[in-house]
């Protein structure tokens, strides 16, 4: 026996009932979700999924297997997290295999850890299974890397919105705008230029490269290059979900954007 | 038909000969390997592999498959880098399928980028497979998650020694101390009480929580607890591969850890 179906013999870790798995999805093209992951498709009794987890990645799971929407959209409020939150451990409770799936990472401003301490607090046993996060594979399917030898040995993530649907307030813009070459900026697009104009004040060179990725992995992703200073001038292309990175970096895509043009012939990624 | 065997149906992207697909292994354990990875495990004629890429998924792919060991031990300097490449370019140019099989994410602090610009500047077709990044995901199977609402909204990930082996030159330690309130940091054990020194110096509180995750995800997990100030206490107990971050994350340990015992069964993962 070759290919995946080897992997049907192997000792995957159990899906215990009334457990919940905190799986990350991914970017969005189903190639990228882990084994574990696809596993955990496979043997839950219910999934959870959010706005960014795509039709094509659910559609693995059998056909049998119940899906609940718990999508929020980037730049909102959430009023919901509470509620979705309270089912997962409702669901547990009764005794079900719940599979709360999340695009990215769980962990990378995924609110996976607040999911995970309420699990915690109500005594729920639980699991994360980490996932590709956007911030770094997404733009990697752009041709962009998040580290090279010659531009930087440091790079921030930050998202562009919190909770409650404002630039976070706790994000030190001025320390941020030199402490690294390299910013990647999650859920960036709503406030972008406000963005832009902190990091301009705070000492950053308007000319630095922009550029922005949207529906990063998926058939139709697609790059916008720009710079500091003329994110105003871009904004209006951008399609959300888009991974944003300012720096040096964003330059290598001339040589790295390896998959232009091809996605659409590979929806699994 | 269900299962991983659902998958040998489906239209994974041709492994097409002549061409060098950079993947990533994630951080150690195999259940964590993407499907595009554990696809290109299964097609390729060699896998030219780095020293942080576990047995037990190599032993995924078929007994056929050619084999070679490019490892680099941590904190050495790399004689190697340029050989790796002529290795990855001799063998594509011969026609031949190679899967170059990095620890981590190829473009987080992996030289992939390195890589990938020789390949583009021979001509050679490549294809990048993110894996998941030790620091994102081997942290959350400690219980640690990079961001958390009531802590940041915005993480630092850095490498404690470059190309040579030293503390990386480019890396601007004042501003980065403050810049937000969890650092990541890659490869840092050798360097581990002079970067702490360093952060001190620059205004970062020595009472900072300190965790390093040990073999992360793998059956000997381990994980130490400390703060910036005891950094030199917990140096001699460090086994690399090792991830370390700072910041109040480490602190959600306590209700987090969710693994903690249980690794030892379960080698996928």
């Amino acid at each position: 026996m070759t290919g995946f179906a080897t992997l049907d013999d192997l000792a995957f870790p159990p899906f215990e009932p009334g457990t919940v798995w905190l799986v990350g999805a991914g970017p969005g093209a189903p190639g990228l979700l882990s084994l574990l992951g696809y596993h955990a498709l496979q043997q839950a009794d219910v999934i959870v999924y959010d706005e960014l987890v795509a039709d094509t990645l659910l559609a693995m799971a059998p056909a049998t297997t119940e899906r609940v929407y718990a999508g929020k959209r980037g730049g909102k409020p959430s009023e919901k997290q509470a509620d979705i939150t309270l089912r997962l451990i409702e669901w547990a409770t009764a005794g079900r295999k719940v599979l709360r799936l999340k695009g990215g990472d769980p962990m990378m401003f995924g609110r996976g850890a607040e999911e995970a301490m309420a699990l915690a607090a109500h005594g729920i046993p639980f699991r994360i299974v980490p996932g590709i996060t956007t911030g770094v594979g997404g733009l990697a399917y752009a041709g962009i890397p998040v580290t090279y030898r010659d531009t930087n040995h440091a790079v921030i993530f930050l998202t562009g919105h919190d909770e409650t649907g404002s630039i976070p307030a706790s994000v030190d813009w001025a320390a941020i705008a030199t402490a690294a070459p390299v910013i990647v900026m999650y859920m960036a697009a709503k406030h972008l230029v406000s963005i832009a104009e902190k990091l301009i004040a705070a000492g950053r060179s308007r000319d630095d490269s922009l550029a922005v990725v949207c529906h990063a992995t998926l058939p139709d992703q697609y790059t916008i290059d720009a710079t500091l200073g003329t994110a105003g001038e871009i904004v209006g292309a951008i399609q959300t979900p888009a991974i944003v990175v300012l720096g040096p970096v964003g330059a290598l895509r001339e040589h790295l954007a390896w998959r232009v043009g091809a996605l659409a012939e590979n929806p699994l990624g």
